[in-house]
């Protein structure tokens, strides 16, 4: 255990940066086909005269990108203990196919659990952009993370 | 366009009941194994060493049944125009692989778009539950409908 991420590891004002993501068409509709069928999802034709304005990712999908994005730059290599909610999820703009994402987890702020002092629980900023640039989905939320020494 | 479900069929306070789903051990590691690879989520030995007691899916696999299950039960019907974010995701308790889910989704209050009248905004309560009635995951947000009669 000694070599995992711990608690003290996680300052306020961290930034993590992810690795990238590429978004293929294919994998927009099957996303969309397992867990969110809706047309706008599912078909390029319904796509461009929805809001959307072309074949873009269920945001559960993007959401779900952030999420193992983050899991491989940091949660894997530490002592994470899972999480019990996430206090808001923002789909900014639509994530197109074919489009190539990376992201970040910024430590908001942190405190250990007065209830269970060998936990600590981070407040994290998670926020996905594609090459451009451009924000795309933004997930504020609590994460557990066993302190090293408590 | 005429069969399909609008804004002015969801008042406030409506229930709409959603269909069951039955989740598997095999599922829970694939989506794990996709989006949320954390031992806790993938290894029934190590989760039964983790806070979470047993083998239990990702929270987003949870919210991921959640949508389906309401697209299936009502959105496909209706001319949902997509959302745009999630003001709370709660994972009250863990979901076991062998659990069968069902759920809800409440209208908690809605309203027109002052900007674009052809759209309503629905603030929607979806709740998750188990075979036994217990509440395991809560999504409250906003879901865009069209106006039959703008």
């Amino acid at each position: 255990m000694q070599d995992l991420l711990h608690y003290e590891d996680f300052p306020e004002g961290l930034v993590v940066p992810f690795g990238a993501y590429y978004l293929s068409k294919e994998e927009v509709i099957a996303y969309a086909r397992e867990w969110d069928p809706q047309p706008f999802h599912l078909d390029e034709e319904a796509a461009r005269h929805s809001v959307l304005g072309g074949l873009a990712a269920s945001g559960w999908q993007t959401s779900a990108i952030l999420v193992k994005l983050a899991v491989e730059a940091y949660a894997n290599r530490s002592a994470a203990m899972a999480s019990n909610s996430m206090e808001e999820v923002k789909w900014l703009k639509p994530v197109y196919a074919g489009e190539t994402l990376t992201g970040r987890g910024t430590v908001l702020s942190r405190r250990v659990s007065t209830k269970r002092p060998e936990m600590g629980i981070l407040r994290f900023r998670f926020e996905l952009l594609n090459a451009a640039g451009e924000l795309k989905t933004e997930i504020t939320g609590a994460q557990f993370m066993r302190v090293r020494h408590p």
